[in-house]
């Protein structure tokens, strides 16, 4: 399996992705944001398309709040569906139910902005920045109710593009890269961490456990975690569980694992469920080596 | 980066797959294939649909073409969309355009067996396993054309999962692992390999070079592969290139990339456009080392 | 290259060591640590003698100071060289220079314990605990002169085994992983690191770096690191340098490399000198990126 | 332990070696073979021992049989111990035994062109070009008995370099590179290999195996290989066993692992015995998956 182990690696250099061809070889980059959507709209499959999805990309991450709002505001407008053609389209298939017929329900029952984010998924960490693209959208629809189209759309593709097949679990430990490990830090949503000390309390003793689910197109960004602790019994009180100074449960002991918090990385994935899956999977893993072993949360997740 | 070097692995290793749970935890696992189809319909986000899929998928596998064609049949009938609905909340939508009523026509606007798909996806190798269920579908649809729905449906889900973001580029050369190769001689459409020798002729010499698209979530088949000879001038034939005895165009004479040959490996992944990205990918990484490099194909793709 | 990568990993992993094999495969274990020493040097080559040799080192380890100095002033009595024979040898070489004759020069010239460590070397981490032995060694030297004799002769095997060949430069930055981080800040000799965020300060600006040997049989002990500031002319005090508040020059600006400051990391290699190789392999690392680079050295190597 | 899974790919990069340096950095390169010699005996622990090492290296290389004898004779006359200092020092040794004293002894015992070889390692890939320049000694010494000093003295360091600590298992199968399969064909001494079929043969079976000792500083090389067949019981013949077209035995029915063919692939290296302990080491292997397995080898060795 040594051949594929760099797969990761090279997704994330970028080797396909907008910045890596010059804009020299294509055509103009218009600066009016709305025509830069036309470049890309109109553009196919087509390698050029990159790069001007790249360029719009910079364009929106750039807009301050109000200019923000008034840009999907005229994607909504602009690219909406066409209800009387979708209502044909229904009525035409409800008689003549053929594949073609479904086709056309199917390209006309999705607003064309959609596509949109699809071509901007292709950029240079193109996914990462419509996660944080979404969780920017999300913190202004209090106030702009219409951004939930788009909030709901990402959603949608969001549920295609971090499905369970995609998602990789892996051990968090004191050999952990330190950019991965402050991420940690700053997540941790229930029972805080106050240093690296801390931190190091919770995942370097033999009878304390730490697992994420990562993507491989945005490996440096814990998508949720779960802190697990072995014990001998059930804890009576999560400080006994947390506290940096006690005594380490050895290896024969251990009867119980307490899942004592869980904690959600991005709010731009705001929606999917990945915590049934985490805890299912780390239950297993850890049944795997210690059959009889209680499972039991004690969490509050966040 | 070293520390998601195994995420593919990770992946790979079916961690969060369907084989990885015991069937003996959960519900019963029909023999009815149209049950084991409800089952598996009835479950949203829950680790128990795994096994489900699991099992539907092996079900599905090995059934013989007719009870194949019959079995999507009955998913067509039973699980279409309905036009009415569809046609009732195009007109809603277009009094009153709210996310609420676009989101009923979304989820009215596709069918329910399109949602399989995604719940098959999931398993041990799901995505392999479609691509591979898309190629019978697509081998038997000539006598069947109502498989067209699903050809359809199957190849609009892997432009989502097949996306330019998730492939990978890598050299095949010969310290690639012999699994990988033997495939490259078997999917060469162009211009046979006939032997190892053959094959050994167009991928070590210093002037030749061989690259290819790969998937994280099926490593161990190349998607599409282009071969390139570098030469100090235009080749009057393509068999001046492909000949095993000749000389070898050393570096400082180089001055032309020739893709002599490109294959696409999937055919159940036909309708997916790898070509233009993989040539412009190729092309942009040889003329990185060789800025003055001529490309020019003469190549008949398949 | 990717087959080979984790060389190491399966190194370190022990397959061909000491605890691999049971002990209830082979003889006795003796409990005498005497008699373990013979049972060690009467095996050679022979698989049984890497059970023999990992006994001896626990055994070993475990002496408390007065009787670990017994044991190698016991050592050096019972497996000295026999002067005699080695004057004899050196005079039948002088009258017939044949390899058979300098191969007895060679046999009797090295004393028979040499030959212990070498096989002690084949046991688990073997090589890290000779250098922790050493360590020890050099600790208790002072008052036990005797003991000089294996300070030097483990300085010679180590500059079999830590030559340069088999060094290996790596950057250490905010992506390594916590355990070798936290001992580049236990290490650091010179100009000491107090916290993670003073590490932090050290490492992850654009405008500092920090390297270090490793080797692949300590792969978790860096041997000694150097850390580098990139400025854009030459700093006045080193305060400057390590202020963890400070201005960040940018890739343009930079015209200077300071290395302020060199650590060795292991009293055990006393002897080896690692940082000339260092500072030229770092030199020469950053002037491929920065040709006119200018390279200083305000250091005060510990 | 994912940082480290490179550090062999480091290793082989050459960053320390001779090539990395340029020449011009140093001082003359003579051309004149002897006092290359000069210019590498009289620095020591510098970088530029480097570049002079490597002008060395290359110059023997080049040399033709004549001129490559006539060296090594005025190697072993200028360099070669003084006996009558050295019988001085074991008599010294004998009325005092101090570490001083028997440093004395060590240096002088050993010929300084034994150092020539320890820094003629340090080159790029040195170890590798050491072991085919022993290869080419020993295809010489038959005419030439004074070159069995060299033979000898790349022995001793040998058993140094390649001592088991460093050797690494590898199990060698359809994934591995082709370009190391290559060599399994070329190296195989017992029962030829007479095609890639042939090769796969013995490799893909699900009862079939083959394992090979590397080491990370040659890692392109096989040192030696075994092939083994899991049977259910003990073969009559070997041409059962290698016969290309024959059933396999299911996995529930194996209880025999038959080694029926060892070859070592250099005989650089011949004279250190790899044999047993790969024997042992896939024995052990193989018992760990198999606990009541019964290993008979049916091998004559080459």
């Amino acid at each position: 399996m040594t051949f594929f182990k760099n797969l990761i690696k090279s997704i994330m250099s970028g080797e396909l992705k907008g910045r890596y061809f010059r804009s020299k070889d294509f055509g103009v980059l218009h600066k009016d944001i709305n025509k830069a959507v036309e470049s890309v709209m109109s553009k196919s499959g087509e390698v050029s398309s990159l790069v001007y999805a790249e360029h719009l990309f910079n364009l929106i991450e750039d807009l301050g709040d109000k200019q923000f709002i008034d840009f999907f505001n005229i994607l909504l407008e602009k690219y909406d569906i066409d209800p009387n053609s979708l209502s044909k389209a229904s009525i035409e298939y409800s008689k003549n139910k053929t594949q073609k017929n479904l086709e056309v329900i199917t390209r006309s029952s999705e607003p064309q902005w959609v596509e949109l984010f699809r071509r901007l998924n292709t950029v240079s960490e193109g996914t990462l920045r419509l996660v944080k693209l979404r969780e920017r959208i999300r913190s202004l629809e209090k106030d702009n109710p219409s951004l939930a189209f788009f909030d709901r759309a990402l959603l949608n593709l969001f549920k295609h593009w971090f499905n369970p097949s995609f998602l990789v679990l892996k051990r968090v430990d004191w050999s952990t890269p330190a950019s991965i490990l402050e991420k940690i830090i700053a997540y941790e949503a229930v029972h805080e961490i106050n240093s690296w000390s801390d931190l190091r309390a919770r995942l370097e003793p033999e009878d304390r456990r730490c697992f994420a689910f990562f993507h491989p197109l945005i490996p440096n960004e814990p998508l949720i975690f779960v802190e697990v602790a072995l014990t001998d019994n059930m804890p009576n009180t999560i400080d006994e569980v947390i506290k940096i100074d006690r005594s380490i449960t050895i290896d024969k002991d251990i009867n119980t694992a307490v899942f004592y918090s869980i904690s959600s990385c991005q709010d731009g994935l705001s929606g999917i469920s990945f915590g049934n899956f985490l805890i299912k999977a780390v239950a297993h893993k850890l049944k795997r080596k210690n059959e009889g072993l209680i499972i039991c949360q004690i969490l509050l997740m966040r």
